[in-house]
């Protein structure tokens, strides 16, 4: 397959399923009468993090970025062996294909969960299920939340590619496939437990944006507002998050 | 011992304890006065998920299918490697003893909470213990989910498959029956948080159709209906989902 | 360190923690007024599940038996390479040993708890953080229910044993160590989770038996009965579910 | 990089993670309003063990030690293998950089959850998310507490050095930048579901007192009293905890 395949087929993918799966969970929580109605915050969060584990496993031929804010991360960081063939020109081609992977997997969570949306009253609980909704409602305090979720989002995908690195180095290539998504994915569990708690961690634009789009199109029953006034802040915040955590690395990197 | 031998001692001892500790955990959950009664869905999909771990882990022998839907996946994708000996002749009998498998371990979940579904007066409590349950009843919708689940699943599949190859080539064999069990079981873990809110996630013929059998011949104080009507769809759904998944694996292989 | 020494040693330090760690957790969720009162099946089963794994994990220059079941299931399975020196003359240090580490562990669960347990008003949440208490009372079923759970804790022995042989082979020693307990733990979580319902899971003579004896003669305000009329099946189901599972073994390995 | 940056850049960053997750696990179950509030101890316990995993990926420059109770062990315990450069001298800078990084941590908490923590009106729910709070308050009693748990801790930390050493000689190095910080978050998992119940487990000294003056010093609506009182015992017992353990391994190496 080409270079440029194979960073469609994989983040198409690998999108879809971190969608289908991560906001499969929240649907299964938030929709009514749905078998894990209501079992709260540690299912979302080990959901959400292992739905970013399988996704990564899936999509291991484009590096599993996934996430717009982890592919300008790499570019900044200047982390060339981040992108297939070792091109930062294919960086426009993972941001567009993870966006349309991320709304093609809402149409599916909306697919699964169909009866289910059916029977949801409430607007709020339905927006959930496709964009993150915040605690506390302040555009800067929100965004203050998403930049330092992000920042360590971005830092863990950094602390993976040395050990991917490592690993190269001592001749042991399947085992990458393996560790990088469990760590990630471990990682994503603890950023939404520890620091999910104002905002529900966006952490990723294609993943608030991309659903966001799709609730504004897709017919609802119960549909209320898509919230436009909230959908910068997990776009701003994420992007900001992980382009400091990219000049970090820059900036030790020549300590 | 001979290849046929592998693939009947290895389908028989995974399904058993797949069945055996995956319902084993809906037992617990479900039944009357056990010691987890009430305790949830992430005890479901933890349970369910790593229940698949420790079976795939005793079932390496035989390449731990351990579902029809799955054996069907591999045959349709072309996965030689995936069968003992590289011999897709021998899907019948992988089939056949899956079936087996569930059915006896069934049987010993009947055994283990035989005090339990004693004092368990709802039929329904007792049935969801043998097979899935949908939370909106709906042939249509209901086979979505399961498909939806299931491609999940085999896209897994196909995954571990390729990190087993290239473990493999590397020379480490021994981690592939480690890594591959365990990333199979966190798969299914958030295949059930995410996608089992509408049909409890059978993903597997052999899961829903051996012990519903079961539960037509066991006798139980507080026996209901078998629910015949709703038997088809962990069948027909779980075999679609994998068959596309198998599809769409040689699609992406041909580009 | 002679050979006898590293079988005193580490199931001393390995049975001490996984009573500490084990019993730890019940107290946690029995106690009164402690932070993880009444946090229920979830937490005891993780608890207990990763506690071995950690145990096994500083016990393995014994090979982390921790259990008078498993050293006599790997004594009937023929399996020399799990013991220390793969001289099987050591099982009765093992066992002796087991129960020594068992009781110290109980003494500090108890000293970790002190307060609590002086707070505590009922007998039977005091005597469930020393040994396990079924759910319906029936020597025949209980014993059932633990001589399965007990099974399938063996084959998980000796499914890791395999593993570890293979990786041996490979040349990767070190991982042993971090992939052996890392597997028993999840496998015991598991048990937990699908097949403690009845029985609460003792899987383990020395788990069940040290504790209860510390329980007799330890000082508790608001002690009641140490229930010695349950004591037998605690022993007699794991000694008998590791030996089914020794011989299930010894016959497929001649087919 | 120099040694001595080695070890400033990874404790800083470490613990600067560390508290940030930990500690905001902490926030997104106590305070008023967040999406993960009253979600119970196993948020608790898995956000912090896993939080430990993040921290400790992201500091293998400095070997991760990110607790001055570890510190201290090693060097009592004489492991050099366990300093960057294999240098005792650097103790005093790691134990430095751990109580800056955990302050600047706690003060991002405070940013994460800045409307939060301004909403939220019992002094006790605030506090707890920088320092623990002993369930029954006993000086005694909650040292030997925390003495126990962080004797466990240390004794994990001598094993995950073993497996490092052992890997490193089957030449796999990238692998113990994975194993590692996975078993001792699973680790302190496990201490906080086994051996929390009476203190929170602080099992480090940077991580109760760097955030406790972090509480007196910063402005909060609803502040009440930082606790001076309880202070020394999350200092004093984990510092015995460890120096314990590390004598432990000395008698043991001698055997």
């Amino acid at each position: 397959m080409s270079e440029i395949g194979q960073v469609i087929v994989g983040e198409l993918i690998g999108t879809f399923l971190l969608i289908l799966l991560g906001n499969g969970v929240v649907a299964n929580v938030m929709l009514k009468g749905t078998k894990g109605n209501n079992s709260g915050w540690i299912v979302l969060s080990v959901g959400w993090g292992f739905a970013v584990t399988i996704a990564g496993l899936l999509s291991s031929i484009s590096q599993a970025h996934l996430n717009p804010a982890v592919t300008i991360g790499f570019l900044i960081g200047g982390k060339t062996a981040a992108f297939v063939g070792g091109n930062f020109a294919y960086a426009p081609i993972y941001i567009i294909v993870q966006f349309l992977g991320a709304m093609i997997g809402q149409l599916f969570v909306y697919l699964a969960y169909f009866k289910e949306y059916h029977n949801t009253e409430k607007p709020d609980d339905i927006l959930f299920t496709f964009a993150t909704i915040p605690a506390n409602r302040n555009f800067i305090w929100n965004t203050i939340t998403e930049i330092l979720a992000t920042f360590v989002l971005m830092m863990i995908m950094f602390g993976t590619l040395v050990i991917k690195n490592l690993m190269k180095d001592s001749g042991i290539s399947g085992l990458n496939n393996f560790t990088t998504p469990l760590m990630v994915g471990i990682g994503v569990m603890v950023i939404g437990l520890g620091l999910g708690g104002p905002t529900g961690f966006a952490i990723n634009p294609a993943r608030d944006l991309g659903p966001r789009i799709m609730h504004a199109i897709l017919p609802l029953k119960h549909k209320g507002s898509s919230d436009w006034k909230y959908a910068p802040v997990p776009v701003v915040g994420p992007l900001l998050g992980a382009s400091i955590a990219a000049a970090l690395v820059q900036v030790i990197a020549v300590l």
